[in-house]
């Protein structure tokens, strides 16, 4: 089966899809969306996605899939980045949707402020309210990992995918990581997995 | 296997594990948790969650999982409300994090505003700021909605008990379903499954 994937590399929920699809050697087309030119707002890909949000998941038989959590799990499933035991897989879910309502907001909002629109002085005060809501989901993080190696079953899994695409991109909204030595060794660890190597330097493909 | 719940029936995300408890027939102990009395703040709850949210399941075995979709996917397992169709499985999750992202921190919100906080004038800036999130939320259902009973494979599952639970009381944040006939359609149709009658009258238990 063969993907294309609707996404821009510099979005880290674009950037998880291309990691795992690299990780699990799936083939895939890569077809770049431009959200500050309202790429997500036409016809055609409100067609994709009926919320108007990247990455898409074009699968063979032309259907779509979005959210990016959600194509981690459908790729995943059935290799080893994914758990079948039941609690382990809801607990892989539990680290996503945590990503996604108290990491991603905070995190990838302030660094698309600063490296998207250039920290424009009218969006100060929107920055300065992301970094309370960041640095608490970094704590959480810190706890966690400080007895563990990975999130979940001291194995690699779509959750470590999740929560990397935008903590190792962390500072460029204005996040030190020096204050979390259990995340920056866990970040390291994630990119010394096979089939990472090479990926942020393709970054702007 | 016996579960206790930690959270408070008037939240939309623990009311999402209370009805699917019910819908499949599990025995439970609820433990009221009063987040305004900071109760999800004290060290016994966050060795529970230390993202200090509700809800938490426990398990018979002392384990704890947290996030209400990730909760609902545990229980789900092996039952008829989560199909094991590869696609239809992954459409499942990309709805409920479509809820935690887009619905949730909008609708929910809202009405906390005006139901737990009695819309104070202080927070009518952010109620308003709420407003046209929740719309778009709405919206994208509406539109979905319309050629569907419900949102995966023409079948209740636990993506509908996701979105049902902060949609049936939108109206309590200042949200019109007047104008989404199809969403309105399906709060019907959800709230005829077996094992919901009665719930909402039990709300303030």
């Amino acid at each position: 089966m063969s993907f294309t994937v609707y996404g821009d590399i510099q979005s880290g929920n674009c950037f998880k899809i291309r990691l795992l699809l690299e990780q699990l050697g799936l083939s895939y087309r890569w077809q770049h969306i431009n959200i500050l030119n309202k790429e997500t707002r036409t016809p055609e890909f409100l067609a994709r996605n009926p919320n108007g949000k990247i990455p898409v998941l074009e699968l063979s038989d032309g259907s779509y899939l979005f959210e990016s959590n959600a194509i981690l799990h459908y790729l995943a499933e059935g290799s080893v980045l994914l758990p079948t035991h039941r609690l382990l897989h809801a607990q892989v879910l539990q680290w996503m949707f945590f990503e996604q309502y108290s990491h991603e907001p905070y995190i990838a909002t302030a660094r698309y402020i600063v490296r998207y629109l250039g920290r424009p002085p009218e969006k100060e005060q929107s920055l300065q309210d992301k970094l309370p809501g960041g640095h608490r989901a970094l704590a959480v993080m810190e706890q966690h990992l400080a007895t563990r190696s990975f999130f979940v079953g001291e194995q690699y899994s779509i959750a470590d995918i999740a929560l990397y695409a935008y903590t190792h991109v962390a500072h460029e909204g204005g996040f030190d990581l020096a204050a979390c030595p259990a995340v920056s060794g866990w970040l390291a660890r994630v990119a010394a997995q096979p089939g990472y190597r090479g990926l942020d330097e393709n970054a702007t493909d």
